[in-house]
């Protein structure tokens, strides 16, 4: 809480992948030393940010849930948020801190944006960057994602195949995030590139579960909401060795 | 240290950008058990990554520093990195673990890499991920680096001008990395592109002394080591704005 007449900071918090330990020490004492705490997650069911520090949560805090429908139509999702901002914006005003608990990093590809530029505007605002899924799920495969004059490409899955392609034509390795639905025609389409065997899937990667495999053995389901495939071209020799041992240490 | 007759454990520990507060509960607590502790440096000068981590290293530590000369000729570095291999493997055949302090993630762009070939086939490695560069010059920005289906282009600056075109062009936003002695020729590059009103240039993000600032106003000379461009298509008018207030908060 600040001085009262003086607005509180919007804090976007990273809380990393998954294992509460990859919390940084800052967002430990920001969550720590705040108030009014929101999170987002599914309209039913637990939050996957909240539950990364929950164990650090002591029970006097306001907690504002965001609860979004996971649907193609994204219109209930921005009435979701602008009443989220809502909420948020009169805790501001009143000059408390609110700190808003995002999967892994605020501004890589997380929904604290939608909070972002509704508020931005009008109150200032502080992001901690928080280790990605995409450098937690290298550590997991025991290989460097990027290395010495590698490009990098992070691309989404819902792009259109011909779009997804000529990235990863013009790069030397790549990240294909945000599978969910879209895994079986990504891996088609890997098939097709000749590079399926130069890629691995990932799920719920530092947690108890994680999956880390050669992407022929991933299945043709959806994927879950934190699932990634790496392409490493030129990889295959170590990729066909997967899985390695998984979980938290 | 492990019972006698086992090997030590190799653990890359990702240190993240600069502010000690932005190291991972992990990191923090696996320097803090791990008795023998090695860093890279420049041939002369402090260790950037021992800097971040100095308040947390007992005096009753072993040291291992890795001093790499950073030249053009990589021959002199990687003699080095087999020095320091063979140093660490005695303390890992002893039993020791070993944690590799690292820039930023272990896995991402570090060197890290060169220690991890040469003693991955013949130890257990761990490698704990850390909060990029990348995340957290886009925290220092204030704005999202990648959202919604932006695809997202990591470019080293050494690679010949024509590749780095081809990246940008597919991309919807970029960050060119290891910019060095590159940054005059990458900032002419991206004139020549009308993508320069796009671009950010940020060095020592999350320290004192940090620049954000738009690429124009960053002056011709070489860019420090842990600097980086970002360049946002469409972005021009926030940019204009720039810089944004610095530092640690």
């Amino acid at each position: 809480m600040t001085a009262a007449g003086r607005p509180g900071r919007l804090i976007g918090v990273g809380v990393g992948p998954g294992d509460p330990e990859l919390l940084t020490l800052k967002a430990l004492r920001l969550i720590r030393q705040t108030q009014v705490i929101a999170w987002p997650a599914p309209d039913e069911g637990d939050s996957f940010a909240r539950g990364v520090v929950a164990r650090f949560l002591d029970e006097g805090k306001t907690e504002i849930a965001i609860r979004v429908p996971m649907r193609a139509d994204r219109r209930p999702a921005q009435a979701v948020y602008d009443e989220a901002a809502t909420r948020i914006a009169a805790h501001l005003a009143a000059g408390d801190d609110v700190v808003v608990l995002c999967e892994g990093d605020p501004f890589f590809f997380g929904s604290f944006m939608y909070l972002h530029e509704r508020l931005a505007g009008r109150f200032a605002v502080e992001v901690v960057p928080g280790v990605t899924s995409l450098v937690a799920v290298a550590a997991a495969t025991g290989r460097p994602l990027a290395a010495r004059n590698d490009a990098l490409a992070v691309i989404p899955a819902p792009l259109p195949d011909e779009r997804i392609a000529g990235l990863l034509d013009g790069a030397d390795a790549a990240a294909i995030v945000k599978l969910g639905r879209h895994l079986p025609r990504i891996a088609r389409l890997l098939g097709g590139l000749g590079l399926d065997k130069q890629a691995v899937y990932a799920e719920r990667v530092t947690l108890a579960h994680q999956r880390v495999l050669p992407l022929a053995e991933a299945g043709n389901g959806d994927a879950p909401y934190f699932s990634m495939i790496l392409v490493y071209k030129g990889a295959e020799p170590w990729i066909a060795r997967l899985p390695v041992g998984g979980g938290a240490s």
